[in-house]
């Protein structure tokens, strides 16, 4: 149960975006320029980005919910976001994601735990400084989301298969305002 | 030096917001909501939230530029601010407040760790359920700021001189979309 009445049935941070509409309209605004802009950075690439430091917050919730998003970019290849989230370096990805990922998961511990050999790294694989400055704040995005949803104990379905629906809605029209309040 | 070349000479966060103007739109309105609301907490309230979780997360630029914030509408109370970071159990603040930084504090750690026993304390001091709500997004999303400041490596200002200024011109006029882009 919800730590707070959110006065709806809806699941995860969708609960607390329809309570409280007035943060809801930037951290969608949030979403939708970090995880669905296409220069540098590909959509499953932020995605598995975002699932990866939601694996390692513990956030169920989100770490279902964009895994299920990455997998429909990646046109069902759920074995490859397991691989992302469980031992992304043996997972058959570029040594570029690979390097943004270890840079993401510095963030996840502590914004001073990223060192400049983790940019060099990336740098060597190819990563620009936008490439870069997303992963981080996607990375420091989601452990804001992850808190916001587990902080509240916001309601987390645990059947998976409600998962994919959603994902395609994400998927095909992003996290616009309209999206939160939508059963 | 920071991590990526901002290409300005802006200090902490604004660096970054000048450098990605996509993102600081949305980073400035989630701020200007959580921190300038007045219904249920207070600006100082909130802004004493925001400085305790970044003094948490030992973000040096983060909680002195929140922590003057704060002072500056604590009438220039530095002590009471200080008091706040460093052992807020013994401040001279409200059981409410306390009850809620006792939240924000859990929350740095993990969303997990927030307890329905520090629901009840809250609310049996009086915490409305937008009070409580709003406590939790605030340290979320200063351990999300905390971490984009700290993971870019952002250029840090270290004489302390230099922050009431900007703090008095942030609780004037708020967080603006055209403050980060002012000198």
């Amino acid at each position: 149960m919800p730590h707070i009445d959110v006065q709806n049935d809806l699941p995860g941070i969708r609960s607390l975006m329809a309570f409280r509409p007035e943060t809801a309209k930037p951290l969608n605004e949030l979403a939708e320029v970090l995880l669905r802009d296409t220069t540098g950075l590909s959509r499953a690439e932020r995605e598995l980005i975002a699932t990866y430091v939601s694996y390692l917050n513990d956030c169920f919730y989100c770490h279902n919910s964009h895994g299920e998003i990455a997998c429909y970019y990646l046109a069902g290849n759920r074995d490859l976001v397991n691989q992302v989230r469980e031992n992304y370096s043996a997972a058959p990805i570029s040594d570029k994601l690979k390097a943004l990922l270890q840079i993401a998961g510095k963030v996840q511990q502590s914004g001073k735990a990223v060192t400049p050999d983790d940019i060099d790294n990336a740098r060597d694989h190819g990563a620009t400084d936008k490439d870069i400055h997303d992963t981080v704040l996607i990375a420091a995005a989601f452990c804001m989301f992850n808190r916001y949803v587990d902080g509240l104990a916001s309601n987390t379905p645990i059947d998976l298969s409600t998962y994919p629906l959603r994902a395609k809605q994400v998927a095909e029209n992003g996290y616009g305002s309209h999206i939160y309040a939508a059963q």
